[in-house]
C-alpha cells in the first residue's frame, strides 16, 4: 500500500477518494467504473445501483434546520443519484448515529421526515440500524434499478450535445452566505429562497423517463454544485463545455443584488442542488423536452458540449472561467 | 406522532427502535417483516436483502484495535446479517466519516480493511462515500440475494427444533472484561483470544447452504450475544427455549477461571459475535449437520426450542435463567 504522510486535512476529500480507490480491488461485473456516484451490479438483465451518501451535522447542517429539514436532506442525498443514473428506487435504509443527549422528539422527528422524504418520492423508507455518536449522523443508502441497457453514466457526452438542468440554481449558495455572514433578518424573500433550499428534490421521474427514451449521453446530479457537476461530466467524458445561460431565481438574482454579491457566483458554486445535469444529442433534444414537459417538470437547455479542454461561461457578452471547485471536505 | 419527553438516553436503543417503527409507513412488499436484522424487496422471484450497520469509534472500537480490525468489524457487522438470511452477497458499500485529524495512513488502512474483509467473504467492496466526522464512523452496507423461497427469518422456530450454532462463545465477552478490569498483561492465552475475538468470520457458506437445503426454521447472528439472540428468535417465533451445552473455547474457560470470572456468562452475554444461531427441525438434522461438515464448518447444537415461555440454561444438572440482555447503545 503507497504511503502518505500526513493527516488527511492535508489531501482534500477527492484526491483522497482516487488514493482510497487504488487500494480497492477491482469488481469485473461492475457496471459503472471510475468515479461515479453509485456502484451497480447485474441481477440478470437488471443493474442494481445502490448509492449511500452520510449527513454529518458539524459539516452538512446548518445551525436552524429543524429535524424533518435534515432528514429531508439526508434522503435526498441518497435519492439524487439514483435519479441521475435513471433509476427506480426499490426503498432507502439509513443508520443514525445520535448523540446521547438527543431529545427522543428530536430523534423521532428524524425518523418521521426520512419516512416522509421517502413517501413524497414514492418509495419507502425501509427501516435500518440505531446508534450512539458524538455527533448526529445520517447514513441514508437509496437502492433501485433500471434496465442494464438505460443504465445512465457520467462518461458519454460528446462535443455538440446539448447541455440542461431540470430546474433553477442559486437557492442553496444564496441562502449559505446569508447565513455565514448573518443577513438573516426574516425578510420574506429570504424565506422563499430558505424554504427552496432546504426542500430539495431528487428528480427522480426526470431521470427515469430520460432513461426509458435514451436521449441522454451523461447525466449527474449536483450536490456538489453546478460548476463541479459539469467538470465531472467533462472530466469523465474527455470533453469540454460552453454555457451561455443560467437559470437563477428571480429571488435570488434579487437577495444577492441587494447584498452586491454575484448571483452568477452563487448559482455555479452554492453545492448541494439536486437539479440534474444532462447532456442530450441534439437530435433527441425534442423528444428528451416532450417528455419532461409532458410531466409537469423542466429540461432547461444552458449550453452545449464542446471539445476539450474548453469550460467557459458566456453571459450577455461577458465571459468567464468555470473553475473545478464546489464543496469539498477535510479542506 | 406520539412525543416522548426528555433525551434518548432515558429509553434505550430497543425500546427506541420500537417506536420509530411505529413512525414508519409500512412497505406492503417487504419481504421481512417486525423486527429484523436487514431489508428484503422483491425482484422478481429474487428477494434482495439490504443490511446496513455502523461501526462508531466511541462505542465499538477498543483503544488497541488497528485500522485494520475496525474495518474488519465494520465489514463482518454488514453482511453477518446476510448468513443470517441465506443471502449471497452482491457487494458491500460503505460510507465513512473521518475526524480531520485523521492520519492518511490510518484511513487507508480503513479502507484497505474494508477491502480485504470483502475479499476474505468472496464478495467485493464496491466504494461509497467519504465524509469528515467528529469521529470514526464506519457505515457498511452489504447487500445481496436469495431465492425468495429460501429467505431465512428470525420466525418460524417450532418447539421440537433443534437449536444450533456454526462455532464456540465467549471470545469477545472475555476480551471485553480483560480490556474493561485492565487485564492486559500480554499472556500468550489472551493474544490468543484476542486475535479470535477481532477477526470473526460471517458465515455467509453456512448461511446460504442452509437456506439452499430448506433445513432452518429459523436463524439470526449473535452480534448482539447469543442470549440477545436466543431470545430474539423466542419473541420473534413465540416459542421458548432450552440451552443444555454451551461451546466454550478452552482458552477463554482457562483465563476466565485463572481471573474468577464465570465462562458461561462470558459466553452467554459478550456479545459482538457473529456465529449463527440457527433452529432446525430435527428430522432435518442429519442433512443440515452432513451439509455444514461438507464444507468443513461447524453445527453445534447446544439445545431444543421448547414451548414459550421457558429460557433456561441447564449444565451438569445446575440451572439458570438466560436473560434477555446484550449491548444496548444508549443506556
Amino acid at each position: 500500500m503507497p504511503k502518505k504522510a500526513g493527516n488527511i486535512s492535508k489531501f482534500g476529500e477527492r484526491s483522497l477518494i482516487r488514493w482510497f480507490q487504488e487500494l480497492i480491488t477491482p469488481f469485473d461485473g461492475a457496471l459503472l467504473k471510475g468515479m461515479e456516484d453509485a456502484v451497480a451490479v447485474s441481477i440478470n438483465e437488471t443493474a442494481l445501483v445502490v448509492n449511500t451518501d452520510m449527513l454529518v451535522a458539524s459539516t452538512d447542517v446548518l445551525p436552524e434546520m429543524t429535524a424533518s429539514e435534515i432528514a429531508w436532506k439526508a434522503g435526498v442525498m441518497g435519492l439524487s443519484d439514483l435519479a441521475a443514473k435513471g433509476v427506480s428506487p426499490l426503498g432507502l435504509v439509513a443508520s443514525l448515529g445520535f448523540p446521547k443527549t438527543t431529545e427522543a422528539n428530536f430523534a423521532a422527528a428524524i425518523v418521521g421526515g426520512l419516512n416522509s422524504v421517502c413517501r413524497e418520492h414514492d418509495t419507502y423508507y425501509l427501516g435500518g440500524d440505531t446508534n450512539q455518536c458524538v455527533e448526529l449522523v445520517i447514513d441514508c443508502t437509496a437502492f433501485g434499478t433500471v434496465p442494464k441497457s438505460q443504465l445512465i453514466r457520467r462518461r458519454g457526452a460528446t462535443p455538440g450535445d446539448l447541455i440542461a438542468v431540470t430546474g433553477e440554481f442559486g437557492y442553496t449558495g444564496t441562502l449559505l452566505r446569508a447565513v455565514y455572514e448573518d443577513r438573516q433578518e426574516p425578510s420574506q424573500l429570504l424565506r422563499q429562497i430558505r424554504d427552496k433550499a432546504l426542500r430539495p428534490l431528487a428528480r427522480l421521474q426526470e431521470g427515469q423517463l430520460l432513461a426509458q427514451k435514451k436521449v441522454v449521453s451523461a447525466a449527474i446530479d449536483s450536490s456538489d454544485g453546478l460548476a463541479w457537476s459539469l467538470h465531472e461530466i467533462a472530466t469523465a467524458s474527455e470533453v469540454g463545455f460552453q454555457i451561455e445561460k443560467l437559470p437563477i431565481p428571480l429571488s435570488c438574482t434579487k437577495f444577492a443584488n441587494a447584498n452586491g454579491w454575484d448571483a452568477i457566483d452563487l448559482a455555479l458554486y452554492g453545492g448541494e442542488e439536486f437539479e440534474l445535469v444532462v447532456t442530450i444529442p441534439s437530435e433527441k433534444w425534442k423528444i428528451a423536452l416532450k417528455t419532461i414537459e409532458g410531466i409537469g417538470g423542466q429540461l432547461i437547455p444552458i449550453g452545449k458540449v464542446v471539445e476539450a479542454p474548453e469550460k467557459r461561461l458566456v453571459v450577455k457578452g461577458e465571459e468567464r472561467v468555470i473553475e473545478p471547485k464546489g464543496y469539498e471536505h477535510f479542506v
